[in-house]
């Protein structure tokens, strides 16, 4: 880790805007779009469009990350920080799969992940003209929902079987496309090496590069029973890369809001980063006691600490990011520039209107019901397996009876089977904890809308929060037999059932539902329809020669092998193993498992570990592979350095760098420490 | 409570600037500037110089509080809030003072509270030629310095037996005045409530209004082992205050940054209050884990945990009215109204120069430096006693052989009794939330520095800080034998010590001295230097018609008894004890003790509990005593109203309210709750 403050502050150096076309290596373009004439002028080569094709086919999409599929029977490559949910599941409090690592030495050892699915990209039509055909002459309060329901209506029509179709929002509002999955349900733990080491360093190292991670595991995907048949796989590459070689990373980066405007992220920089902050931060405190109180705690309170705590690193880096009076400069600048372009184009200027005030004003709008809509619905309970769980079935209870094209977006035909999953699917939950987390929501509800609020006084029903949580952590909706009971009973069983988490949600789903409504018509509505007319002015002045800000599907970036120089420090590309053994100690998070430590005299010390590059990255691209200019597999990315979490907002060449855990490491690790020759060698290996 | 983003947003209404004369009831005056005339004019009456002098003699100082004495024997009526700790240390596992209250009926029965005095200001002398002449031509960057050297011999020629003498900073430098008290060393207390009513509603309701607080609490000053003799004691009022009354109020406010430039209020916005509350919130969420542990940690953690709720909450609303784009507009255009003015006269044009851009570069060096300084220096472990007596005893022992002069101020001879008393007074800890402390700040250091930083590395010496933390707690200074021993010993009994903790604050002191030298001469003195400069210019402006920021010495303030109107709503100006029955659930912290809810037949419903008043206050100004126009105590203020946040920052007359427990309130507790007849017969009630 390194001091975010200091970061942000040496971040004030060159960068671009995606308002302007992007600068050398920057960008997460779609594959459909890529910028092979830039790379071939920047870097001296680019990949043809078989290149593309085929590295799209092998790279994967898992649940809030990113993987490769790697051999010819469905191995899988991703980060070992993607599949630690899977890890817990299976484990018991016999045997700890986090600690112990996963080492499926037979077919037969390997273990299915419960509820977990990997998709593969199969092909990207333009939709646009179909949404806005729908969507001509609707007012921007009821444009979310018209939008939305044609959206549902595309992806139903789609859909079917293990194709699974989804419409991505892209330009915020630009353009649309249906992007079309083939889905594996069947995913199977195969390797995962133990926590200690995949981890190492924990949170003081997360965002942080010298870097020592080994954060990879190896799943298998299966149909009908069997490894799945997977001839479009990547092959990986042992041989080490080199300092300034070319290399792409595909993966599925969440979130990006650099075509946001300023009064949008002045928003992010005023209110709602500060209180994800100060919340995540009280939640912080709470798990990290609770991990303490015995080994059951420990296992389940580390695993969202985790997470926490790398939220809390995260939004710091892109607060101080945005605190920065001459990035905030520069970006206002920019915004002007463009603005200014526009006026100068009658045309533009006609269809853009006020669209940047729209936006400002919708801002103000949604601060006067920010908490509101984050408390009650946006992110409430969301720690809680079991308020998630009642929230579907009360509201598909309501939902599914509706012509799709009027459901809420989670609830139609194309998307349901995912909630159906979530409801119908095994997935342990601990009453404990379960308390906690309703707890701490609970809490932060009373304080942030206040004791004197009617929604408030609904939901506590003159109870403490602390008693209302221990209350609802009994619902039985921790079985998955009453869940399905109240699938397929529909809205008769919901009305019928006595379950004080479903009485809960049903108590007071009305003013959620109210505040989502305000949001959607007040805000989300105006902001889309005003950004789809900034995105058509852009389209305008720059061409498509830009990329859309990241929205959790398949990108691909380009780049070199790299470090870099900020102040009178430089910080090499790479690191080796004998890093690991030097930065180790006895103490949590810098210790080492017993099989590291035996293994010392056996593994090459000089192996390239983690290496970092000009690739980019966001939330939601870990695990991406990272590849050479033959399209091999050479590392998987988990992570960027501290000035990475600016690139929410921006793109820094000079400082911004992936940080990715090299396949020579991947090798010397199931050699020379695991023993795991076999799957070395399905690998491609030895 | 409020919601204190909209708090924030209504509060975009008129106020004034520090930086230009008050607005009508604005203000927290020093009792040699009283502003009679202007009081005189807007409110119809105003105090003489009798009245002043006779309020200022029954006024008192607290540790970090406000009080008034209010029998001929020594009586002080401050806020329950204000003698927790007390009660905490005088409680034991039989008897919990905190939740039981403390009722002595006799004076056998009033029990001392250990490391307590009371102040009471006898005079003021201005001191600012003094100053100006040690530290004329010294440059900005060993100001600091020459001016605390002199400071501590002006208060070492003045201090002698319980005459406490202090230098008082006012103005931001603009005047230097010398603030003599008389110190009352034996403080016993006499009566505390429940902390349940005193503190009714909890963190929820604090901050909020209307309110139902009891806080108040008697103590006795004793001198000679009897209750000092203190004729000049104010009287007590028993009969209710009506709406826009004129009432005054006199306490020890701690600190506003009104006369900051917007570079120092921009750098509170961006980083320091985010930090804090950042750290706060974990905190926050440790203690409450922590309190759950047991009774014991029940007690301790519970009171810690309250002094973390009341500062996330002031904190996040004064950053609110900082992020106000508003708010901010309205103090650059006054600072830009200031400096035009400032220029438009040659003299101060030529003395100010460029004190604006000193302050601001002074805010940018202290971002390179920020953390370290809070987390090494000024912050370092502050909720550990252990390390406080530790860091005491290390610097001590190295500075009480430096002559007077060159000493670090909080060890020169005026005010070295206050550590004494410190290290050698009775004060228990407890091993286990030592080490809790001591982790979380070890945590943050480690997180805020980085595992590269070399101090770091000293500190920690390759432990975990869990570990670490623990071996800390184990240190023996709670035993005040062996501090006494250390104390005694100096510089040779610390060299000699194989205590962990006193090895540990040893070997990084250098490190924390360096950043604390750091500090001094690269932000405080140029700070310093350059607010005397712009104060001198505002003085030549203004006049001496202005009250300086806060300082947690003697004020006062006026103002009436008020409600206010925000939006559609009207707050009324009190509550009553019927109200108090009706918010009561039997949920905490909105539950009633036992004695309460028997009492609810014989006390008088309709009794005036809890008042608003247009009278300023910020923290230090709790248990001031608010005044009617004969100098008789009418209420004990305790707390201020969501707006009152903003305070630190700018007073909005039509929002910002201070709250005050009545002394109807008082008297209808002792007599018809508790039955302290004797003592309410003593306060001159019945």
């Amino acid at each position: 880790m390194r001091n975010p403050l200091r970061a942000a502050a040496a971040a004030a150096c060159v960068f671009a805007l995606i308002a302007t076309p992007a600068s050398s290596e920057e960008g997460m373009w779609t594959f459909d779009n890529f910028p092979a004439a830039r790379m071939q002028r920047d870097l001296g080569w680019a990949p043809d469009q078989a290149w593309l094709d085929r590295v799209m086919a092998g790279a994967a999409r898992l649940p809030g990350c990113s993987g490769s599929n790697v051999s010819a029977n469905g191995l899988m490559l991703t980060n070992h920080h993607c599949i630690t949910a899977c890890l817990r599941n299976l484990s018991s409090e016999q045997s700890d799969f986090l600690a112990a690592g996963f080492t499926a030495r037979t077919r037969e050892e390997e273990r299915r992940c419960p509820n977990y699915s990997i998709s593969i990209l199969t092909g990207i039509t333009d939709v646009t003209q179909r949404i806005d055909t729908a969507t001509a002459g609707v007012a921007a309060d009821a444009f979310a929902r018209t939008r939305d329901a044609e959206i549902a209506r595309i992806e139903s029509e789609c859909t079917s079987g293990q194709i699974r179709c989804e419409v991505t929002t892209l330009y915020q509002g630009g353009r649309y496309a249906l992007y079309n999955y083939k889905r594996y349900d069947d995913v199977r733990m195969v390797f995962a090496p133990e926590q200690q080491v995949a981890a190492f360093g924990g949170d003081p190292d997360n965002y942080n590069f010298p870097r020592y991670c080994l954060d990879f595991a190896i799943l298998r995907v299966y149909e009908n029973g069997a490894p799945a048949a997977t001839p479009a796989h990547l092959s990986m590459r042992f041989t080490p890369v080199t300092e300034d070689e070319v290399v792409l990373a595909v993966g599925n980066p969440g979130t990006t809001s650099r075509s946001r405007t300023t009064a949008e992220m002045a928003f992010q920089r005023d209110i709602q980063l500060p209180w994800m902050l100060n919340v995540l931060s009280e939640t912080r405190g709470r798990l990290i006691a609770y991990s303490e109180l015995g080994p059951n705690q420990r296992r389940l309170g580390t695993n969202a600490l985790q997470g926490v705590e790398n939220l809390v690193k995260r939004f710091s880096g892109q607060r101080m990011s945005l605190v920065s009076a001459e990035n905030f400069a520069r970006v206002t600048a920019a915004e002007q520039d463009f603005q200014a372009r526009v006026r100068r184009n009658s045309a533009s200027a006609r269809e853009v209107g006020d669209a940047w005030g729209e936006i400002s004003r919708a801002q103000d709008t949604y601060r006067g019901m920010f908490y509101r809509h984050q408390m009650l619905e946006a992110s409430a309970a969301q720690r809680s397996q079991l308020f998630g769980w009642a929230r579907d079935l009360v509201r598909a209870a309501e939902e599914r009876p509706k012509p799709d094209a009027q459901r809420m977006p989670r609830y139609t035909d194309a998307r349901i089977s995912v909630v159906e999953r979530s409801i119908t699917g095994a997935q342990p939950t601990e009453t404990d904890f379960e308390r906690l987390n309703l707890e701490i929501w609970l809490l932060k509800l009373r304080e942030y809308l206040t004791v004197d609020d009617p929604t408030v006084q609904r939901i506590l029903n003159r109870q403490s929060p602390e008693e209302l949580a221990a209350r609802l952590s009994q619902s039985r909706l921790g079985d998955p037999a009453v869940r399905r009971q109240l699938w397929e009973g529909g809205g008769a069983a919901i009305a019928a059932s006595d379950d004080p988490m479903i009485v809960f949600v049903r108590s007071w789903d009305t003013d959620a539902r109210q505040v989502r409504e305000q949001f959607e018509t007040q805000v989300e509505g105006p902001v889309a329809r005003a950004h789809e007319r900034i995105a058509r002015a852009r389209f305008r002045a720059f061409g498509t020669n830009t990329y859309p800000d990241a929205t959790g599907t398949p990108r691909i970036t380009y780049g070199r092998v790299r470090g870099w120089t900020e102040g009178t420090r430089t910080v090499p590309w790479f690191t080796n193993i004998d890093g690991l053994y030097a930065r180790a100690t006895n103490a949590e998070p810098f210790n080492l498992s017993q099989r590291w430590i035996d293994a010392r005299g056996r593994v090459n010390g000089a192996t390239v570990y983690n290496i970092a590059t000009t690739t980019e990255s966001v939330g939601g691209a870990s695990g991406s592979p990272l590849l050479d200019r033959e399209g091999r597999v050479v590392g998987a990315s988990f992570d960027g350095n501290i000035h990475a979490t600016a690139g929410t907002f921006f793109y820094d060449p000079t400082l911004n760098r992936t940080v990715t855990v090299t396949t020579t490491a991947m090798q010397a690790a199931l050699r020379d420490v695991y023993g795991m020759n076999a799957l070395l060698a399905e690998l491609g290996g030895s």
